[in-house]
């Protein structure tokens, strides 16, 4: 298949029990999520970028937690208010510093 | 933080609603993630390679669903019994063309 140009995954502390809890989970994980797959629709961003949820990235205390491959940027604290400022970044091939962990 | 040199992506079909159906958590999801976690363990790649789960990835149809990151790799139709195979072709940075998609 055609490589992604960016893969976002979003911590959503998602439990192989179904679980629901856990640190970025309960702290706008799944607003965070949300925003994301709203913003890559509304920059026709679809066929190049894919969000995607997963499950804990060991480092809850940083949480919420969003990782951006092929880059391999970690971002932490991040908040919903946030994830404009990463897609902008993006667009422009840089990252947002004040996030990153 | 150090960047991890592969981070392994398993789909477990995990959803935000914390229900546990869809593809590939029927089909050995979960087998194939605790396989790579225990191989990371045993090989002592703790430090530099990271598995972690996932919601669905929108290719059920090749499911189950790996990726490797940084490099980008999928991997559709794999098996639990694949799991010590893709891990030896990234301990020789290569991957196991078979499976890719």
């Amino acid at each position: 298949m055609d490589k992604l140009k960016h893969h976002i995954f979003v911590c959503s502390s998602s439990r192989l029990t179904g679980e629901i809890k856990g640190y970025c989970a309960s702290n706008e994980g799944l607003e965070i999520l949300e925003n994301f797959v709203e913003e890559v629709q509304d920059r026709e961003m679809d066929s190049d970028v894919m969000v995607t949820n997963t499950g804990c990235l060991g480092m809850c205390s940083m949480g919420p937690i969003v990782i951006v491959y092929p880059e391999g940027t970690w971002y932490g604290k991040v908040s919903a208010d946030d994830v404009e400022e990463i897609m902008d970044a993006l667009e422009e091939g840089e990252s947002v510093e004040r996030l990153m962990i």
